[in-house]
């Protein structure tokens, strides 16, 4: 089977954006309350970043398990990555996870400043001056026939969106307004020429939309 | 983490059903029409038995993509298996998938008539006359740390429920009514004692069931 291109697990508010204005360190979704928009996540048992056991397993579980399953890469842009902007003043700066990054493959960060790939436990951090296209043969080839993962933000994901290389996209719409932000779309269907979508709402109070390509 | 003996994929009528009556080799879910049944599944991309490429990457696909994820053996009753009761008349019987079936693991078949396990392509079938509680010791040491899947049918899922056995189980009831045939339950309710329960409806028609363990 071709590799396919996945967008997974990325948070939306009623209005469109991905996370808030202002990202800083302290605030990497700027304006935007993570637990606003993350808790139906949080809650699962098959989250990644959980520590405990427990957890529900209803629907919004089936969305959180599915984050790992036959990826081989991940794509994600720098603001994903961190705060700063512009060439590296800080390069002791390893992303926001700590030493057990949740991404256990290669991970390539798209940036027009270049810096060493490393590595924390199974996840090694690439980083890539190149357009989507070249960034997604770059993916594939590490992934080793298993499919990539296109983490955001969303300004990345339109960006493959605008490039057509994106074949299915689990997007989470939390009940919460930003106002203003990184903003993935006015409305989900800009995008219905290209995708059927499904709208599946949860008990958790969030709404699935799953889009695959016509 | 512990393995969990997990139901997927189980389908039901609207009135508790999970087969007809009069099951035979050319009727295997007897008076009930699979077609009907199943017809949300396998329109899914990750239908186990599709063969063409395609199909829907809707929510019905989240429920198939989970058939075989972290499965390690699955258990059956000797209904599913095949038609025939009592003593084996035909060893030549050697289930209704095909030189290819969709399990990819060892399964253990429950029947009070043994005989000798055989394989068939990367299926290992074992005939077990035994009660849950021993099924179930044998599939998960078979399954190597993975989870084991209860394959039904319905009354084998009953014995099983009725052990306190299973951890999760996902149901979908179709928009068809049998009258008569093997039930699971005269109500889902019945189960909300001991389980959270999420009921999803589905755009192909199919409303899923989702247990998890309180």
């Amino acid at each position: 089977m071709d590799q396919l291109l996945r967008v997974h697990c990325f948070n939306l508010s009623r209005d469109g954006f991905g996370a808030g204005e202002n990202q800083s360190l302290e605030r990497p979704f700027g304006h935007a309350d993570p637990g606003d928009m993350f808790a139906w996540a949080g809650a699962t048992a098959s989250w990644p970043n959980r520590t405990d056991p427990g957890g529900t397993r209803g629907l919004d579980d089936y969305f959180t398990r599915d984050f790992a399953r036959n990826i081989g890469a991940e794509i994600m842009g720098r603001n994903k990555f961190g705060p700063q902007r512009g060439p590296w003043r800080d390069r002791q700066w390893r992303g926001w996870w700590g030493d057990e990054p949740p991404f256990h493959t290669p991970v390539f960060v798209l940036t027009h400043h270049e810096r060493p790939s490393f590595t924390l436990s199974d996840t090694t951090f690439h980083f890539l001056d190149a357009g989507p296209e070249e960034a997604l043969e770059r993916a594939k080839a590490a992934a080793k026939g298993k499919d990539v993962r296109l983490g955001g933000g969303a300004t990345t994901i339109r960006q493959f969106l605008d490039a057509d290389l994106v074949d299915t996209m689990h997007i989470a719409v939390s009940d919460v307004e930003l106002g203003s932000g990184v903003r993935l779309w006015q409305s989900p269907e800009e995008l219905l020429d290209r995708f059927h979508l499904e709208v599946v709402p949860s008990p958790s109070g969030v709404r699935h939309h799953l889009f695959w390509r016509r």
